[in-house]
């Protein structure tokens, strides 16, 4: 039986756990797949750095030179970025080498060129790491709900943030503390901008709304808020209101188009993601006739991200020897994004009010004015140290953004203390 | 484009959801397959029952006719049991027409034989369905872990019991009571038996543990207890270990064979399958590399099954238009299985006693004879009223049997009043 010849760009945690893998697993590879799986090169930047037990003799600086040759059928990117590693890829797949990534960056924003070359060159094109890691999530949203109509997907994709918020949450630590910890225990890399900033669950996001409502949705189409400015102050207030906070990144279907946002949110302690602690990951994930679903799972680590990338690479080996292609892109219903102003959620309002009359009145008379409906209201403190706590219906972010902007302005606020965004309830 | 013709055999509560989901889904559903998905004719038992608006020129009596009508592409079948079924999905694989099933008697009993006849007539055979229903459950075993080694599936995937433990648990309720109070609520059958000895439990746990395992595992090779001897007083020892209990399926892999066994255990709380209430099921999946993975959702009802069917149903009329084949059932692992006697778990045993000098020592002599460890043990109470609570290391079932048969016969020992396993921990 003629081999599956691999070649691997990229050779960090998950490239060598996958390389360790491959070895061990030598023998159910071949039996799954029906031919063994041999690694024909793999491209790295420094040629001198260790390899361990590696193959010497299988490295090589040219990646390009590398996922072109005749010799290859599989390319799998670990690299990560969107340059160079884009034109690696969209030159493998136009070769007929089909190709598994796990890199969301470059997906969520040039996925249709990378789906393109796939179909020009006849290949198979699979990124299941790409998202939530090692839990099977996207050939399920991808295949087994393909006769249902999935309403929302909710989820927790960003392991970092997911890990400074938890234990924000059960120590009373604020931000900086809590990614203090995250970067010492290895959770947090040396610069967690994409993580924190929320740039790495924006780009989920866009795969994830594709892949679920069969429409293009990319980066630059999902809102984005990073979890810096959650503070211990509002991690106490989510806890007042039985809440927690996580970063969500939610991808809805409503009026016959799309909204797809990231943002830090109070969630209700019952929901089943408000459960999902640590660096896991967990996507939840609300269709028409199956009705609510989970998938929890780990999201990042070597071992974790390698066996989504294997489970890949089978499929595309067994796809090679009968013959058989992936299922092409599917992106039929072409919606319409709806800009962030149009999203509706429920808020979480903390005010600092002098407690004199007429206050409640004034702020209650703003939120009507831009129908934004109040579903809960108290207030705590007398005097110059009232509190006004109010939770709102579902509103659209603009009408609050003004309500927020005029409550300001009133006389009796002090100040707009804390604005949260409510989510599953 | 010509339409995938579908028979369908049965119409009863999924079938009807089925039914009315081909219609409100057609646009979509020809979209994903490329092809509109067309009724060739429905086989029920009596013609007579009132159909609502469903075409009555579709029924027939005669599923073996229709099945294997030329004009017939797929067979999904929603009948369940295992004769005459079996007759009826055999020629139509024969006949090369593909099969969706929710089957998972049939299936378990007989997988071996429905594959084949499969493999024979070209056709492919889909049961997404059979298992905790609407969760994107096998195809994730089967495709997205291919490339990991599973240790172990532990689910819950019977929801009736689902909902009369979660009720025990919650309101104190004995297992008559809360049996009265699902069948009241529609959540258990007339006749219970299949949902309360767990015979439907052990034929998913059969289904597991072949796709999981790569091997052959049917029903009889399961070891099942159902929860009918599960009392409120086991119920509040589990509460007393923050523990509640579940009828859980575990099927493992330990040594080159496996275990594959359904019973009532406790689990303690913090474990993500004690949060899972009412009748929704999940399944807990360990696996070498991606290691801990959840999939949690609806296990039955009309339109979550029906979802599960369709999903099969667009990956089957998709593979028809192009020509592909599904993977083949991957069985060459031909794993033993392994006697319940071989099982290893924890186990709590709760003995009522004298409380007189030497019977702890004599209790702990006889766990010790038989290689059974003891993690902890607490005595409560005095004189006559004595209660000895044990909690063990993993030791097997045949080690613990014969453990409490000789408790049984310790003259210091009044009862053995429970005897429970413990799993997760």
């Amino acid at each position: 039986m003629s081999p599956v010849r691999v070649a691997l760009l990229g050779c960090g945690t998950v490239g060598t756990a996958l390389v360790r893998l491959l070895a061990e697993q030598a023998e159910d590879l071949t039996a799954r797949i029906g031919a063994p799986i041999e690694l024909a090169g793999i491209a790295v930047r420094d040629l001198s750095r260790p390899r361990g037990d590696i193959d010497p003799t299988l490295f090589t600086t040219d990646a390009l030179g590398l996922v072109t040759r005749s010799d290859v059928d599989v390319v799998i990117e670990l690299v990560g970025g969107v340059e160079p590693v884009r034109e690696w890829l969209v030159e493998a797949l136009r070769a007929g080498k089909s190709v598994v990534t796990a890199n969301k960056a470059l997906l969520a924003q040039d996925g249709p060129a990378l789906h393109a070359a796939a179909a020009e060159g006849g290949a198979d094109l699979y990124y299941e790491a790409a998202v939530a890691g090692a839990i099977p999530l996207l050939r399920p949203l991808r295949e087994s709900l393909h006769g249902d109509t999935i309403t929302r997907v909710t989820g927790i994709v960003n392991g970092t943030t997911n890990y400074i918020l938890s234990a924000m949450d059960s120590t009373g630590a604020d931000f900086a503390d809590a990614l203090a910890q995250a970067t010492a225990l290895g959770y947090a890399e040396a610069d967690p901008t994409a993580d924190i900033e929320a740039y790495d669950a924006a780009a989920k996001a866009a795969i994830l709304a594709s892949l679920a409502f069969h429409t293009r949705v990319t980066a630059a189409d999902v809102y984005r808020e990073g979890i810096t400015a959650v503070t211990a102050a509002d991690m106490a207030s989510a806890a007042e209101q039985d809440c927690t906070i996580k970063l969500l990144c939610i991808a809805e279907r409503i009026d016959g188009a799309v909204s797809v946002r990231v943002y830090p949110a109070m969630i209700p302690r019952k929901h089943p993601l408000a459960a999902v602690g640590e660096a896991y990951n967990a996507v939840f994930v609300e269709a028409e006739a199956a009705g609510e679903l989970m998938f929890f799972g780990r999201g990042a680590g070597g071992a974790p991200t390698a066996s989504a990338v294997l489970g890949d690479l089978v499929a595309v080996g067994r796809n090679r020897l009968s013959g058989m292609r992936a299922t092409a892109e599917s992106v039929y219903a072409d919606l319409r994004v709806r800009p962030i102003g149009e999203a509706l959620t429920r808020y979480y309002v903390r005010l600092d009010v002098a407690d004199r009359s007429g206050v409640l009145a004034a702020v209650a008379s703003i939120f009507a004015a831009h129908d934004v409906s109040i579903a809960t209201v108290r207030q705590d403190g007398q005097g110059d140290d009232a509190t006004l706590v109010i939770v709102t219906h579902r509103a659209t972010e603009a009408a609050l953004a003004e309500t927020v902007r005029q409550l300001r302005e009133l006389s009796g606020v002090r100040a707009v203390a804390s604005v949260l965004r409510v989510e599953g309830s």
